[in-house]
């Protein structure tokens, strides 16, 4: 079983890489450093966690892997053009990511905000300009959700509340509440958009995949903190102990590594029992959860 | 018929204002102090001239006020966050628009980013989950159009060309180039999202209608290249002369003042005989289009 997912993640996350290499402009086209820095910023690195959980629920939908293909890499460009952004300067400061250096520090911060920006409207194009649902209406729905996760109400409005948070004593439902907008926003987002490039679902078994993808999605969070207390730069591929470092409440903070793992457990058997009305459809869903819980501790 | 004019577009300006204090979220929602940013950004300034554009537009292809209000809107967003992202230090590092101290003069750096990056996902949201168009297809259709123009090979390509070219001597067709992208490709698409709210147009008007919206989009930025060097700061609201300061190359620096100007006048003939196709239900078109050529000249 556990030999089937790392084939099956592997061969998906080919799949993603090949997606993004093909729709990102290339390197010789104007303007050329613009896009040699998007594709710097996105090809060869990360772990696809968001396609992946988008695969996965797009085999519970009978999906076609090509179409959640797509949709799974608009989702990237997003994550990626936040991961871009978030480095700045003026944002976390930071000069490492996925092991290279940072978009800003390879070129310059001009070109690391247009890159961001860049890939923020490539994510939408391709959500437009590919068939990835049975209809053109369901489309605009996977375009309006990923707009949503995306912007002031989802992942850059949790990014805002995040900057606003160093140096703070946060509390547990605030902290909460950063996370569900700036990861979990855009997790969800995955998940309902790998579903929405197959048959639709019924309506309980809609509400029960939204739970499921708003757990993992605070789940992924506060394994995010655990790792970047404990792990080092070289696994983690990025600065770590930078949270504690900015003086930042984290889930380590707040409840110690101890509680936070706990909770970590906590959300995923939460996350676990949503996919039960789906039997053994959601097989796959099941892998990535214990898959992103799981990774490194 | 000037007075005409002059009262619709007060009516259309009107209109796109109470459009954008609508759906931009309320400056009381979590987090506020972004919210506060966007609306700042948008709300209260700007001569709105693709609004103007995208509403002539959409008179052609008897479009409701109400659909194109809201494309028109999205249309605005992108000029708007484009804006905020070129003010950044990191850019043009520019204090003053539209009237009124920048987005990270007013607020910070930080916000400033995320103000931006929120109004691009906001855009893409509003063209999503209103009904804009005749069909779902034709709605895939104007996102697909606006997320190319805003993007690596439309205004934040033209963007990074414009970057690159400081302190260079460009030539005509490398500045032309350049503002094709950099304004042009908006503002095209502000023309042809305004008409793809009405009827759908024959190909040869479609064709038309692009050729007319190539060379406005041109046209304006030769006259903003003229404004600049001959204007002061209180009649343009931006700091006037930041081009020749910046050693930017413009149309002034390549042709001198009178041969822009000679320019400009040819761009708009070029774009009225686009026009002729449509006889009377052009009109509009053709007031915004001297609105454009001839506003402070």
């Amino acid at each position: 079983m556990i030999a089937d997912f790392q084939d099956w993640a592997k061969s998906r996350q080919a799949n993603i890489e090949s997606v993004l290499q093909t729709f990102l402009p290339a390197a010789d086209i104007a303007p050329e450093r613009l896009h040699d820095a998007m594709r710097y910023a996105v090809l060869g690195g990360g772990k696809r966690v968001r396609p992946l959980l988008a695969f996965a629920a797009g085999e519970l939908t009978g999906a076609s892997e090509e179409r959640v293909g797509i949709a799974a890499a608009a989702v990237e460009l997003i994550h990626v053009y936040s991961l871009v952004h978030d480095d700045l300067p003026c944002m976390d400061d930071d000069v490492l990511r996925r092991g290279k250096p940072t978009c800003h520090i390879q070129y310059d911060e001009a070109i690391a905000l247009l890159t961001g920006d860049s890939l923020q409207s490539l994510a939408f194009q391709l959500l437009a300009e590919h068939r990835l649902a049975d209809d053109a209406q369901t489309q605009l729905e996977m375009i309006r959700r990923l707009a949503q996760a995306a912007g002031s109400r989802g992942m850059a409005g949790g990014q805002a509340v995040d900057l606003d948070s160093v140096g703070k004593a946060l509390s547990l439902p605030e902290l909460e509440f950063m996370h569900i907008h700036k990861t979990g926003a855009l997790i969800r987002a995955a998940v309902m958009l790998g579903a929405y490039c197959g048959a639709s679902l019924g309506e309980s078994e809609a509400v029960n995949l939204d739970h499921f993808a708003k757990c993992i999605g605070l789940a992924f969070q506060v394994v995010d903190d655990v790792l970047d207390a404990e792990a080092t730069t070289a696994t983690l591929g990025k600065t770590a102990g930078k949270d504690a470092e900015n003086n930042k409440p984290t889930y380590i903070s707040l409840l110690g590594a101890r509680q936070a793992r706990e909770l970590a457990e906590g959300l995923r058997r939460d996350a676990c029992q949503s996919l039960e009305i789906f039997g053994a459809k959601a097989e796959r869903l099941r892998q990535v959860t214990d898959f992103i819980i799981q990774r490194n501790f």
